[in-house]
């Protein structure tokens, strides 16, 4: 609520603004009613928050002579000064007396989010600008790229390039197309002529495509009207699609010349590397960052074909990965706020009560990558009133439940999750930490320790409750105060991510509980991202890589170019292309089948950073049975390159202050740096910013 | 969330359905953003609720056989049988199989409020069917008079009819047109020719209208552009203005034959009448009718030149004179809808602390004069959360207190509403009460008995705190736990309506406060209307009568031909028409200026109900002075007809039990029923429906 007065010394670019929020939360209203089953919408299932379609903007300027600025609007709009309600102006030029002066800007649009660019020699729109909803509050306005009168943010979407098919031929007496790979966009036909109706199947597998009866996406379209719409010759069909083939069955006297598509992706760059002496493993780390960058959008989505939604478990994941192959921040914050949406909270994130907590730790995870303290100050507000909307659905036990209409997750397996299911518990732990760090960040010690000592006493509480003297792990769910003797991997799985095991109970849970044969496994790629990190965090690289090139090289070996939702050795066939109960329900494209990004990034070149935005950080490679490996991981401002073999590690930083940690059964040098001896074979070397470090050693193969 | 199975019986017309309230919200934000200033939009300044954009109804039928149902939405839509989800329906002819089976129907519109009709042999939309908006909740649609394919929700609007000037002259050379009387509509020029500008300046007043500078409500428009959008020779201007006279200054050589306008109405039926032996009052009633026929809109509006914004305020005046005239329960809810909007509450209605109970109050009246309970019902829920949101902004000894974001406004008058305000407490106390009656009407005692004891517990504390032995009445507020010495008439005003004190309570207020000439007299209409209301309560029909002559008779002497937003016979001439500093700022056709229906109809007529519905009701008239008078008042089902002089009093009810109440000097008498002496000149005849009752009796005068 505190007004600024701006001295304008000629400032750089004028930018669109908006209400915080809005431009992510109208794009993904939009995004969320895209998925079409076989042509027919088929919306997101929760509540789908709005852009305010009514806003004030304001800005306090300080002119030493009148200036003439341009405004436009997105919406109608309506000027006035100093408070002066009843001089309003709608012009597109106006010119600013000389002096201190207060602007306000009335938007309303009621379709796109209202956005307003004003251009003038010194004022101009940008993020020193404040914004209402007429809720008693100013809040710094929202910006992003648009940069430009003609570049508005309604008009924002991802980018198109020409592609070809690799392949034509006829199939029973129809066009059939492959692409070569998996890819997303709009089919295009060139010289299209006659009259008839053409209609198009599309597969992520060859048996999709030609199963004009149970394909998932499909299209038709009337030659004679496609016609009408042609632009230099080319009708572009007007839905992207996912697919690598397409069949297209058109009635007789309708030709074309030929068929290419838009490919439609976001522009990010590839800042991850990973090159090693096993081929598939590169194969697999390529078709990773292929599958991930398909899936990276206006938001991180589940699935190109399917759901096409965003989801907060799935995007906790692709945070993740990206963090280990893009860092796009941009589409980062979009996902954490359109996931967020607005108030009033009734339902949880997705309806999934597991999900408003993965949002938390996505929040934590985004600070502990990027140091970006201005957007959790943005967007503080929004997380206090989640927590205080999961923290009221606590049971007389202090533990978190899930109300009848709540959806509790954790996983796709044979469990209930009835009652306070310890998973639930560890999740909120991290999260309460999350909040402590933050309002100790934004300097509400107060709020801090509340939030600290709830944590601490949670997680007291669901170790005590839940651990199991017998088993040796921590027990599933406990109903009416009556812990259940069901043992599952999942609690174990986050307490050991987020450290709340002391050494004794983390050796036991993981003789006891991961690698226990009895225990049921984890069969769910999504449940095994968590899985193999926590193998990896317990020294089980070996056994990961060997998991790695078996699940994510069984697909290779099918034939997949990217991966999928889900992969059982056991199906045959077709059978592989099932799920839902649905022919063709399984997506073969699926964000979270490209976890070995994050577990290679993180585990086997061994980066990570150790405090926020990667001003100090670590690095621990592991071979992990592989003979030599290269890479590279971005970090907020660079990136750290890692080589290693049996005896030999180079590392190169260009940021901030890294820790080389590593084992060597003989005595290493470096001519670079001094090597800190641990004892027991483990040693340390600092990493300063832009040298390069040589470390010779052994490795105990 | 229970569902129903709906056994047809071949059932009535198919109509428009929606997610409840989302009609009325969505025409909301549409008509709050149609105000202009000199053209330039001027939006409402609070928050804009918005319809929800992702819905999905739910049927479940029982059909002996298979049938055919068209399927329209506005918006996409997708259907699916028995929550078969990967097998959905975009086409507009479905056939449904015979049995029984849950039909569910996505429906997404980001631009108006999604709705939904379907129409078969027996399968229909109709408010048997529910929706939800993704929130764990199954709601009765919402659903009004859309019955047919065409007739569709977003396309509603206001009826128009053609109306010509009555004179037309030319002043410093421009055409100058009178319509007679204010009027509002559109302008519509005939067989316009030539290039070139044309200025059109509206007046309210002919000042107005002839102040190119300063009149409030413009238009311009190329006449060449004009011309392009004629339709059958004319040529009709986009938006709608309030006005009498209009001035045309359009460039050389843009000619055209003739100026009319179509005049913009909700077709209402004139349900009331009143003729006395005083012209001039039947000629007030008349026009505060044409008054609150123009300001009864999509909703019920303020005014229609300035602010056409929907107030809590104005709206519970409104409501009150709408059961007196048109008894029009449609544009009622619409209001009651619009103003509650959505969660989450954080700024109260129009910003207004007092608007928010006004809310409450205009239910209770809504109940009183309808028996409505099903609405009720209906948005119960957001009445128990505005609810909660007031109480929470109790101070410690329990008083409701404005937030500094607050505008606690009682009325346009010099006090401070500072700290807890008498007439807010009295305010909260009658809300509390309606609360308490509509819990118990909804079968939740512990709720009502809940409402019911904090009524009686604010209700006592208001009297015991406020209440000032020396100066005999309810003081004005109280800061910081200390009661201010500060007497004005509005706490007593409504504490009197609600009929919150005791005998002498009320005798002293009257004269020492209501009568007292010491204590600072009330100078707006809007609190006139509960001041006027009050000393008829107290048998000062007289002096109310007298008051109205000169009042609104004043502004008939001046030539109004609807009554205004203000009127100080102290003013002159062009002084009259200013308003909050702007030279033509004063609304010349306020809906709070017709309030004489209400005084007239409840107060002089003497109806109104005793029980919900006019189940039971009251007749009480008082000729005030007058020789003679008759008239009708609209009940729920029918009408009250009363006609009375000095000898004679003649009732008429149609439908439910009247008491007639009146005093006589001599013994009176009745053929059709006895007369039940009440005492002290007292006397009481009961009205049954459809007979007529003749009254020989004599009047004090």
């Amino acid at each position: 609520m505190t007004k600024q007065t701006n001295t304008q010394t000629n400032r750089q670019m004028a930018t669109w603004i908006w209400y915080p929020g809005d431009f992510e939360i109208r794009l993904h209203e939009k995004m969320s009613v895209k998925r079409l089953a076989r042509g027919v919408m088929y919306p997101a299932y929760w509540r789908l928050d709005r852009h305010y379609s009514n806003i004030k903007f304001r800005y306090t300027y300080d002119l030493p002579q009148e200036e003439t600025i341009k405004v436009v609007a997105e919406g109608t709009f309506s000027l006035y000064i100093d408070g002066k309600d009843n001089y309003r102006a709608g012009d597109a030029v106006i010119t600013l007396p000389a002096g201190c002066h207060e602007i306000m800007v009335s938007v309303f649009n009621d379709l796109e989010a209202p956005a307003l660019y004003i251009e003038g020699p010194n004022v101009k729109t940008d993020t020193s600008w404040e914004v209402t909803s007429y809720q008693n509050e100013w809040k710094q306005a929202g910006a992003w790229t648009f940069d430009s009168l003609e570049n508005s943010p309604s008009h924002f979407q991802l980018a198109v390039t020409q592609q070809e098919p690799i392949s034509k031929e006829l199939h029973e007496g129809y066009e059939l197309l492959d692409f070569g790979r998996e890819t997303f966009g709009y089919l295009r036909f060139y010289q299209l002529e006659g009259s008839g109706m053409v209609h198009i199947f599309y597969g992520e597998s060859l048996e999709e495509a030609l199963s004009a009866e149970e394909c998932y996406s499909l299209d038709r379209f009337n030659a004679a009207e496609a016609i009408g719409r042609m632009v230099e010759g080319v009708y572009t069909l007007h839905d992207a699609k996912a697919f690598r083939y397409v069949w297209i069955q058109a009635d007789p006297g309708v030709n074309w010349q030929r068929v290419s598509m838009l490919y439609e992706y976001l522009p990010v760059s590839y800042q991850s590397s990973f090159e090693c002496s096993d081929s598939k493993l590169n194969e697999i780390y390529d078709m990773s960052l292929y599958t991930l960058h398909l899936n990276t959008r206006e938001f991180f989505i589940d699935g190109i074909k399917r759901d096409r939604w965003v989801w907060s478990g799935d995007a906790y994941q692709s945070f993740l990965m990206n963090y280990y192959s893009f860092f796009d921040l941009d589409v980062t914050r979009r996902t954490l706020i359109a996931l967020r949406g607005k108030d009033p909270l009734v339902m949880h994130c997705n309806t999934i009560l597991d999900y408003s907590l993965y949002w938390f730790v996505s929040l934590y995870d985004y600070y502990q990558f990027t140091g970006d303290l201005d957007f959790i100050k943005q967007y503080y507000d929004r997380a206090a009133t989640l927590m205080d909307f999961c923290l009221r659905q606590r049971n007389a036990e202090g533990l978190l439940e899930g109300r009848p209409q709540d959806w509790v997750f954790v996983d796709w397996a044979d469990f209930e999750n009835t009652g306070a299911v310890s998973t639930i518990q560890i999740l909120l732990v991290r999260s309460l930490e999350a909040m402590s760090v933050f309002a100790g960040l934004l300097s509400d010690p107060v709020a801090s320790d509340l939030y600290g000592a709830l944590a601490e006493e949670i997680k007291e509480k669901t170790i005590r409750l839940f651990w199991d003297d017998e088993k040796k792990g921590l027990l599933h769910h406990r109903i009416e105060g009556v812990t259940q003797p069901i043992l599952t991997k999942h609690a174990s799985i986050f307490a050991l991510t987020y450290g709340y095991l002391n050494q004794e109970q983390r050796d036991s849970v993981i003789q006891n509980v991961m690698l226990n044969p009895d225990v049921a496994e984890i069969r769910t790629p999504y449940m095994r991202f968590h899985e193999l990190a926590v193998l990896c965090e317990s020294g089980q690289h070996e056994h990961v890589l060997e998991e790695m090139l078996s699940y994510w090289g069984g697909m290779l070996e099918l034939g997949a170019t990217t991966f999928w939702e889900e992969y059982d050795p056991n199906n045959s066939n077709v059978t592989h292309y099932s799920m839902y109960g649905v022919t063709y329900g399984k997506s073969l494209c699926h964000a979270w089948g490209a976890s070995p990004i994050y577990l290679i990034g993180k585990y086997i070149l061994g980066v990570m950073p150790v405090s926020a935005g990667y001003e100090t950080y670590l690095v621990q490679p592991n071979l992990g049975g592989l003979k030599h490996m290269k890479g590279t991981v971005p970090t907020k401002k660079g990136q750290v390159t890692v080589e290693m073999d049996f005896s030999k590690i180079r590392v190169e930083g260009t940021h901030g202050i890294g820790t080389l940690s590593f084992t060597s059964v003989e005595l290493p040098s470096c001519s670079e740096a001094d090597i800190k001896d641990l004892g027991l074979g483990k040693y340390e070397v600092i990493i300063e910013p832009g040298k390069s470090y040589l470390i010779r050693y052994k490795n105990k193969e």
